[in-house]
């Protein structure tokens, strides 16, 4: 699966959300991180589109929506001919919006602060999925990264690995078979005999928890099933 | 009341909708009429703000939001310091939409084309309003513009000249004060006696609805209040 990073935010550098993400991504093959100037080239960007099977628009929420240098993307590259019409050429695709906000999570809701919901504020990306027949990933939302612990903004890079690479990301078996798979991976990879022997342990003790949840989750569904008969 | 219409439309000079509107607010003193280019000088944007009672951003919809002409604007121009924080600069004062988009009306509805409400579509806007503490008004939605009718166009016009004028644009009797005091500055203006004596024969049949309806509402809400008890 190829993932198109799109990165809408004016100041990367001075961005301590954005470096995380980057470094989340310095070592992948299968993502292509591009971070937008002020110049574009149509053809360019519409052919990063193409080779894409994950979009993910990567912003700060700057007055609800992206930047201006992510909306020029959009009026400027997105054209009719090439997104609707007869091509659809986003067609299949799926768009993910990995967001970053100041303000508290717990504002996003009626009566609160911010008075609407964040699935709400985000519907103008969710009626872009719909008009190019993209398929709308749930975003990454980030609330006040400043405020984060070291072991939430740890899990914040799991999750920000997995949202730009794992085919299934909110199931919740998707998530453990990703972790496994780059467990396996890291053990193949390991040339000392003792670390290895740490990450077989590590994996197996991750593998009794997937095959104990996956007993408890049947046994859930059995229990459902009686209950409605 | 002063209104500060803030044209985010790039090509304004290409654009029908844009040509009717600007003949609709050039002869008028209470209006200022912006049409925003690439350069700002946040100062003077700010000081056009702070003068207005009604704001207006008038834009076609891209993607379901401003162009990014607006969108820089916003980003630059309200800052934290003089939007929010302990200034809240803009408290008090209205904010309206007026908004073109090709798409027919009845696609923005659950299982239509566009699926989303506009009221749904333009929730950052009314959040933008919320967290500046203005008070947003019901926006001005021209659909499909090319298709009007002649007449349609004509009650468009007129709309659009309440929307930015009309202390209550959006309460029926509202609409007939207005339109009224209108036809009473025309009267007044005119030097020719047959025109001037129509034009009385018009305010004088509107009076007369007026007068019916307010009848009619009155009776309504007797009844209504019969059903109450």
């Amino acid at each position: 699966m190829k993932t198109l990073v799109i990165v809408g935010h004016p100041k990367v550098a001075e961005s301590t959300t954005q470096q995380l993400f980057k470094a989340g991504v310095a070592s992948s093959d299968d993502i292509t991180w591009h971070q937008l100037t002020e110049t574009l080239d149509v053809n360019l960007e519409q052919a990063l589109l193409l080779q894409a099977d994950r979009v993910v628009f990567q912003f700060p929420l700057y007055w609800y929506s992206a930047p201006a240098l992510l909306k020029h993307w959009q009026d400027t590259v997105l054209t009719t001919k090439f997104s609707v019409g007869t091509a659809y050429s986003l067609a299949g695709k799926e768009l993910g919006l990995v967001i970053s906000t100041g303000a508290a999570k717990k504002e996003f809701q009626s009566g609160a602060d911010e008075q609407f919901t964040m699935s709400e504020i985000l519907r103008p990306y969710e009626a872009l999925a719909n008009k190019t027949k993209m398929k709308y990933l749930t975003p990454l939302v980030v609330y006040q990264f400043p405020y984060l612990t070291k072991l939430q903004q740890e899990r914040l890079f799991i999750n920000y690995q997995r949202y730009l690479t794992d085919p299934k990301f909110n199931h919740f078996v998707g998530q453990e078979k990703w972790i496994t798979q780059r467990l396996l991976q890291k053990i193949d990879a390991e040339e000392n005999a003792e670390k290895r022997e740490t990450l077989q342990q590590i994996q197996s003790v991750l593998q009794d928890n997937v095959d104990e949840l996956i007993d408890l989750t049947m046994t859930a569904d059995m229990i459902r099933q009686d209950e409605d008969e």
